[in-house]
């Protein structure tokens, strides 16, 4: 069952999510999707929707007994969230679909809805009876970001759930963090004796975690005013990178096992005292987005002229375990920057040789392992090279690597994967609720103080972020990297 | 002064780079060359076999005022080696060149001469006085390899040469070992923190240090029979390989500290107790070189039929010191292999991963770094990369470095810079005798042992060698790498 089926994320994501599963061969034959909206719709209606959404988006060539098969499937019921007849309704379209389809009796709610809908809908499935499973069968509730918007909403989003629906039955949807980007670091950590023994602070200096994009907040206002790129971006995304990149290696890949490694490593860090030097956060004004002008952010429609919601939020956070004491993560997110791009940097310590560090001005001992997450995900290691010639001159240089090259058949997109993990009750990539809740833990102190220092700095759109940003590094003797 | 200037060497070699290092302007404006040869030449003869050889295999551009300069000191003295009065021509051509030229009255003697001629032509350097320096000069000699064919005829050589020149004032040229490869291994080594953490027996299986030549003896028979594999190539080239991967960071790249740590790694090889199983050599017969036929070795012009001469070599010896036991280094030289390739693999064991290494048939933990020497001069990384899709696969993938896309100007010739280095007196790239009779050391038991067994395995011009050294490989539970 899909709530929210009128909604973008609904039509450009998860509608030619299911179609390309069902193409793949992955989706069970009795598959049924039935839709839930206000909308004055009848199943004929809801199924052109979905028809032209997969026509449109779908990533897998067009079959029409593909399409035959799944549309056989589609149910739609019309009612709003408040009305228990509506999911009276819903509770009977299900049933007879699991008579005539032979479904297994198996339910997912996909929750594609605002925050502060939940409480109404989570109570309308447990009142009507649709969160119960019966004997054998199983019920999942699936919710996307924000998972509140701080420790204390975080808390009563997660009690509203889990009320109704036991830990194991709630996924969390991070599409940002797709399997593919966390196998692929898994392997590239763990499959691989060359990286991980020097993955520690005695041979890494510090870790950037950037999710630049050179987007705007695109007409957005009503979602990202008083949100802001901390709570946005960092909260979820980057905390999520940073738990993958710092945890221990997990006993297995098991959901419990995965998300034990990354809920200790998260309640393991900490922030520098003074939260004044240690964040840095920024406005976009006015500038350039590729060859076009673009309006500042106080200006856009719907943003408050006084607004101090940030565009650009970089932190530092420490992790004083045995392997990253003295190492600083740096996270920074930030729209209106020069370029979209999401990755983490392991920055080497320089190379301690006495010949080398000698040599003014050369660049040496810089090395870094770049795990690029977006666009064109790959890994890029830079290193010194000799400058041919008479000298022992050292110049950086990269070797790259690109899972687009190397891979010829295309990646799945991240919803598809993530919808055939909650159909098959995979759950290793769903954050539980102790992993949200370490997340804000970390970042309530940082907004809290940000509320107290009134309009952040500005910064022009298609620049690099706020000189608060740079100077917060630079006090720490170290540089952003500009990917 | 040049001997042997009517070879193939000195005309396709050594003059186009004293040529090139004038044209670079890295020569003094008053060097001059001397050629001495048994051949009924006048100087203009010399002057136009230079000329024309300058013209043909220059690399940097003609220049009319280049050559002018240069040739204006080019002298040519006719003589046999055993003629006492053509050296004292010599020597009063060079005198007369020292006064018109202000050439400072600096000798170096160029000896790009059969070893059996040595003794001769460095008795005559005495005998003439030409060996003497006058204060605030000096005298430097230059040798090519092969430097003896064993322990006992090196330091015969060795002899021979030290009782007139000081230890200081020889340089043996391993043309191969050009600085470049030298100083790039030692800037990737100690230059960057990345790579030598690891560079030890703690986490590499072992070394593959592989010369496969795609040519045969190409009519050298007469300097190749009796040589063979691992005397030509083995001894001198992948054991100075061997000592620039294996030997500990030098207190400078000064001379004097490079050869200490070189001498003090080639000291501490041994060999395995039993050479029959740690050793493997073989014979070219017909077969192919790209699309063209190619006869065996035993039916080259100048070959005995019944030559027991190895044309391909592979040995295993071990370093039991504290950064490498444990850790093997297999070398192998061949002609007529399938590719013309120098490389050196530095292969690591398997992740110790509890989970990865439950995955059957995948290739995880054969991460390498190689580091090409030629063709492309560059460095290669292999991991493990997860294969997109459903199942955590895990195949292997490469990164790869090249010296020459990364730097536009191109590389100096070898020679150039060995002839740079022997005029300016800077002699870490040259081997010390030490050196070279450690290498003879670690050869002769194998070269010894191989004399017993008689006919060497053969092998089809155009495959990677014997199946002995396939074997040899796969009791150890190792393969080759196929460069």
């Amino acid at each position: 069952m899909m709530f929210g089926v009128t909604g973008d994320l609904a039509r450009k994501k998860l509608m030619p999510a299911v179609y390309d599963l069902a193409n793949r061969g992955l989706l069970p034959p009795a598959f049924a999707l039935t839709g839930f909206a206000r909308r004055e719709w009848g199943r004929e209606d809801f199924a052109q929707v979905v028809h032209d959404s997969v026509k449109k988006y779908a990533r897998t060539p067009w079959r029409q007994e593909t399409w035959d098969q799944l549309s056989e499937g589609i149910r739609f019921v019309q009612g709003s969230f408040d009305d228990p007849a509506a999911f009276a309704e819903l509770k009977r379209t299900v049933e007879r679909l699991d008579e005539r389809r032979g479904t297994g009796g198996n339910h997912a709610f996909y929750l594609s809805i605002p925050p502060s809908a939940f409480p109404q809908v989570i109570g309308q499935l447990r009142d009507s009876g649709l969160s119960d499973p019966q004997e054998g069968t199983w019920r999942r509730v699936v919710i996307e970001k924000p998972f509140g918007s701080d420790l204390k909403t975080a808390n009563a989003l997660n009690e509203v759930v889990s009320e109704v629906f036991p830990p194991d039955a709630v996924f969390r949807i991070d599409h940002y963090l797709g399997k593919e980007t966390v196998q692929n670091l898994l392997a590239l950590r763990f499959a691989n004796q060359l990286f991980e023994p020097m993955w520690n602070s005695q041979y890494i200096d510090h870790v950037q975690i950037t999710m630049a994009e050179d987007i705007g907040i695109n007409g957005r206002a009503g979602y990202y005013d008083g949100i802001g790129a901390a709570r946005d971006v960092i909260q979820n995304h980057l905390l999520q990178l940073l738990a993958l990149t710092a945890m221990e290696e997990p006993a297995s890949f098991d959901a419990a096992d995965l998300r034990a490694e990354k809920e200790k490593v998260l309640r393991a860090v900490t922030l520098p005292p003074d939260l004044s030097v240690s964040t840095a956060r920024g406005q976009y004004t006015d500038g350039w987005r590729g060859g076009e002008r673009v309006g500042a952010f106080l200006e856009e429609d719907g943003i408050a002229p006084d607004s101090i919601t940030e565009t650009y939020a970089a932190i530092k956070v420490e992790i004083p375990n045995r392997r990253w004491n003295g190492t600083p993560f740096y996270l920074r997110a930030g729209k209106r920057l020069g370029r979209r791009v999401t990755e983490i940097a392991l920055v080497f310590k320089k190379a301690p040789s006495p010949y080398f560090q000698q040599i003014e001005g050369s660049d040496v001992g810089t090395n870094a392992l770049v795990i690029r997450v977006q666009p064109d995900e790959g890994v890029t290691l830079k290193f010194g090279s000799k400058v041919p010639g008479t000298t022992m001159e050292v110049r950086d240089v990269t070797m790259d690597f690109a899972y687009g090259n190397a891979f010829t058949d295309e990646s799945p997109e991240a919803y598809e994967r993530l919808i055939l993990d909650v159909l098959l009750g995979d759950p290793p990539l769903f954050p539980r609720h102790q992993e949200v809740a370490s997340s804000w833990q970390i970042l309530d102190p940082i907004t809290a103080f940000w509320a107290t220092q009134g309009q952040p700095e500005q910064y022009r759109s298609g620049t690099w972020g706020p000189v608060g940003a740079d100077d917060m590094m630079a006090r720490d003797g170290r540089t952003w990297r500009r990917p």
